[in-house]
């Protein structure tokens, strides 16, 4: 008997005499990749010997023509066609590229496991033609071969290869004409989208998060599932208007205003293309799928449909299941035959970004109840389990990103991301990003402020300044026009004239971001019927750097164990990217408008009632958190 | 009891008060159609009452809603909705438009007659949106609409008609913005390709025969089968070179050579759908799809792919199966999400043009034998029945169309399509188009003289003059370089300088054409081991002015009984006709490439023997054709 040990992972087994790397690798829970079923035809089953070359059995014929000389050299073999020889001890590394899971990182070390299954693969062929009698087209014989070799039905080619098929099928300089050596790409193992010489398993996509204000592209090598490179910009139809009601009413009023604002946005996309391409080094033609998430509005820009009715009652879409369209014909700079894809809209005000972000985390297949705040310019709140799960959009408005914020400011060098007040002589204390003199406040401080001030006494409970301690430090002031502030900055701690405060108005803007959140978030717990929130998830760039007790005492989720908060970062490209690395997941964000149903709270009495008892901080009802009461005292 | 008699075909019945015209029709075989089943939604079961309308009930309040002023003016009512009111007698006419059958008409009066079931349909809705609930987006409201009042599941849009939907679904003028009163196109019942307001049948198609020498079209009305207009012109191809080795040739050496092919058979197209457009006077954006048939070059050209490998053996097309691609794609001048559909080739040397032609005879149904020659600038024969079928190739030359004879010419005015000759005193008794005076002899006038040279002795069975008839007239005479030659009309009769003569020369090119086909047909029945011919039937237009007799002497097909060999015209485009009015036969061509399966003759010693034997008048056996040689002597 032979020890076997696979890394990553460090999994041990004793195997006999030709057993094949492959099963014993099966046998311990190794998942290796094989797309042919281990009948040595498709090379993707790669391993790397680290140790013990010579108690595994030489290297067979068909190894040595899938593999590279440079990787015989550096031990590299099949793992279906190396088998286990002498007694000995072996050690074996499966590259990521072999692994059939993958795995990408949220941000707090969270991991989400997803069979890799894109919807494009590559399957290589080497077959002499001049064997095969019958008097078929080229496609018909290269679909029996796809058929014979790897098993399934392709049904269809893309025009543009069928094209030149001919010449694709047979071009390899040096080799004779009838002898095909060709890698075929295949679109959900149906279309034949790229047939290309020679052996070259390269083959990308990108996940695109189609923002309001940015564009943020990410390269993913579809056959090992890792982030090749990042790439993001304004999203250039900024110039048309910062938010959404201004881009559409330019849409309407501007001559061939529609195409512009597509125009737009698909040059932004091109745009990021051309970089990640630059960074990473690929070639263009090996990109052959792009999946988008966005809000409604921006979906409907980028496939340059009228947005017109999203505005109006009662705010139909112009198409709810997801898009699939040729890279061609949308003017994506992407290999032309292949697919550009948007994943499924749940209605006028929740769109794919949603979609995704619900896909990354998965709260319809949880039986523990999940709060969900993605928090942008226009918010989303979702919660439920996998019997019942509602999302709805709460217009919390951009204040608590710094936004409408007299002092507010995107989180940049300079601004005050962390401070507290002491509670006896009301003094702060800061902390800056890159600890430079600061400039403002970013979201995170301003939350940290209110929280601070509320603990302080400096603002009660219904947000407004506490007129007593006025006396106590001459930091609460009151402006000309009549509303107080507190001075975080003087002045000359700035690299600016003035002093950096929060203010009366600060305060309240900060009450009605949050109150709309709280607000959505309690509609969704009564509709449910339930307080029980086992986890909270913070979706968005913004649950990065907020200091989650700070969060938990202005109310933004109920009062719970700070380890049940966790913050998720950019969770629709998360989202984005599981579509583009498995078909699975495309098909569940499919079912996800289902799942996750939208509830309709704008205009509801039910959500006036709760968002006036949540603009109080953290809530009107008391018994809704007690720690955080005993805490403000 | 009321008695009900419907036109045409004028069949009657005696129903009592209250059955649905439709149901009346459906009991006596009238075929009526009715894409909603009888729901009163589609409107596509009108009929006409001729008579005894008093004895009908009134007009529902759908029949005002889906009939238009004119038509309730000229007693149209919906068959599904009106129904037998008092005892009497009503006369009914049933359109065209409505009958669920359609029939095309074959050269010699026969007729094929189909399921009229196009690809492309047209379903009209009416309904309020603002009942509609729930907040799906435009595309899923619309599909549940066509399931719930047509009973199908279409699962696409084209991205073109995605785009405008919000606004083509709403465009209706005057009508409130949530009410829906259109009509969807859609493509297999499966993909939506327009929607339009308001209530419009019109839907066409155009059927193209695209030959090396000439492009034909026919603009079909896909409601009725009715064909609406022809055009046809020359293949601006012959620009690069009258046949297809010329033109590949020049493709192969030219710059860009694939593309100008293919863009100047489009442009042929284009200008055909022009002519279509304005003769007819229909819509272009009503125009939904195109179906081709052709040679598997011209398929070749056609879609841009390198044919090249259809010259080199093993004379590989790039695809066998249908090809079928957005309108936009491939530059055709139609509605841009209509379809071009080109059929399935059944290989290199037999095109899609023998698959129609196969098509519309149906042999491959048949229990009888059939032998179907189609006579072009590339011949083909078939010969089978339900149980075996076989295709073959027999490269006849242009000879029997007038080409490479001295005097030959294309049936135009002035030649001599008919001829006989005295068999006593060897003088000729011609017959011209039009009666003009000579200047030619085209196919049909060939044949007889070869015919009637034959059986008046001037030449023997071997195909060679008779030299003891040149004394007795001096018609018979020796050119110039010793062949001898007959006169079927001195100069003074012509409107040309020289006599119009048959040479020996001339004889010996028919019998090498005719010699082709006999030998391609008694190779495929001695493949399938019978000698028994139960219908010749005769495709192109060469057909429609032979003299059947003629063609027999000269041993083109078996002796037969005449009535037995049946002239089918443009069987190619009858086939292309055939496959755009049903997806049946769209289906049924899909399984010709199998169902009559290529025969390989060329370089077969089978097929030389044949051949040489066949050289002969009517061939070399004279047991094959004893009547014959009993007339010859």
């Amino acid at each position: 008997m032979t020890t076997l040990i696979f890394k990553p992972g460090k999994v041990e087994g004793k195997f006999s005499k030709n057993t094949s790397l492959m099963d014993a690798a099966q046998e311990l829970d190794v998942d290796i990749e094989g797309l042919c079923g281990g009948k040595g035809i498709c090379g993707r089953c790669k391993v790397i010997i680290e140790d013990g070359y010579e108690y595994i059995l030489p290297l067979t014929d068909s190894e040595e023509d899938l593999l590279s000389g440079g990787e015989i050299d550096k031990n590299y073999r099949l793992s279906c066609l190396a088998e286990v020889g002498d007694e000995g001890f072996i050690q074996v590394r499966v590259p990521s590229g072999s692994l059939r899971k993958g795995r990408i990182f949220l941000t707090e070390g969270e991991e989400v496991k997803f069979e890799k299954n894109p919807s494009v693969k590559k399957y290589y062929l080497k077959v002499s033609i001049s064997s095969l009698k019958d008097s078929k087209g080229d496609y018909e014989i290269l679909k029996d071969l796809l058929k014979r070799e790897y098993g399934f039905n392709c049904n269809s080619i893309d025009y543009l290869v069928q094209k030149e098929l001919p010449s694709l099928l047979r071009r390899k300089e040096g080799e004779k004409k009838d002898n095909w050596d060709i890698n075929v790409t295949l679109w959900d193992e149906e279309e034949i989208i790229s047939v290309n010489p020679g052996r070259n398993e390269d083959i990308f996509g990108i996940a695109f998060d189609v923002g309001t204000t940015t564009l943020a592209g990410y390269l993913m090598d579809l056959r090992t599932g890792e982030t090749r490179a990042v790439s993001s910009s304004l999203n250039p139809q900024i110039e048309f208007g910062e938010d959404l009601m201004t881009r559409i009413n330019y849409l309407i009023e501007s001559e061939r205003g529609r195409k512009k604002m597509h125009k737009k946005v698909i040059g932004g996309i091109n745009n990021i293309i051309d970089n990640l391409i630059e960074e990473a080094g690929v070639k263009r033609r090996e990109i052959y799928e792009i999946v988008l998430v966005g809000n409604t509005a921006m979906h409907h820009f980028f496939w340059e449909i009228d947005p017109v009715y999203l505005l109006r009652s009662p705010f139909i879409p112009a198409r709810q299941a997801s898009v699939k369209v040729k890279a061609r014909e949308v003017g994506v700079n992407i290999n032309p035959s292949g697919l550009v894809y948007w994943l499924p809209v749940s209605g006028g005000w929740i769109g794919a970004d949603n979609v995704a972000v619900m896909l990354a985390t998965g709260i319809y297949n949880n039986s523990e109840n999940s709060l969900v705040i993605d928090i942008g310019t226009n918010g989303e709140v979702a919660f439920g389990n996998k019997e019942k799960a509602y999302v709805t959009s709460a217009a919390a408005g951009p204040a608590l990103e710094g936004a409408q914020i007299k002092h507010g400011m995107r989180a940049q060098e300079g601004s005050i991301e962390k401070m507290e007040i002491d509670p006896e002589d009301l003094e702060p204390i800061y902390q800056t990003i890159g600890d430079k003199p600061p400039v403002g406040i970013c979201g995170s401080g301003i939350i940290d402020a209110v929280a601070e001030m509320l603990s302080s006494g400096i603002i009660r409970r219904n947000g407004s300044f506490d007129e007593e301690k006025k006396g106590k430090n001459d930091r609460i002031r009151r402006l000309e026009g009549g509303l107080l502030e507190y001075v975080i900055a003087w002045s000359d701690e700035c690299s600016m004239d003035a002093n950096i405060t929060i203010t009366q108005q600060d305060v309240r803007e900060i009450q009605k971001a949050k109150g709309a959140i709280q607000a959505a978030s309690r509609v969704l717990m009564q509709e449910l019927g339930t307080r029980k929130v086992d986890q909270v998830l913070l979706a968005g760039a913004f649950g990065n750097y907020l200091d989650k007790e700070s969060a938990m005492i202005i109310g933004l989720y109920p009062e719970c164990n700070l380890d049940k908060v966790k913050s998720i970062g950019n969770a629709a490209g998360t989202g984005a990217k599981l579509s583009i690395m498995s078909k699975e997941k495309k098909r569940e964000a499919e079912k996800i408008p289902e799942l996750v149903e939208f509830f309709e709270i704008a205009g509801t009495e039910k959500f006036r009632k709760n968002f006036m008892e949540s603009m109080y901080l953290p809530h009107k009802n008391p018994e809704l958190y007690p720690r955080v009461e005993r805490l403000i005292g």
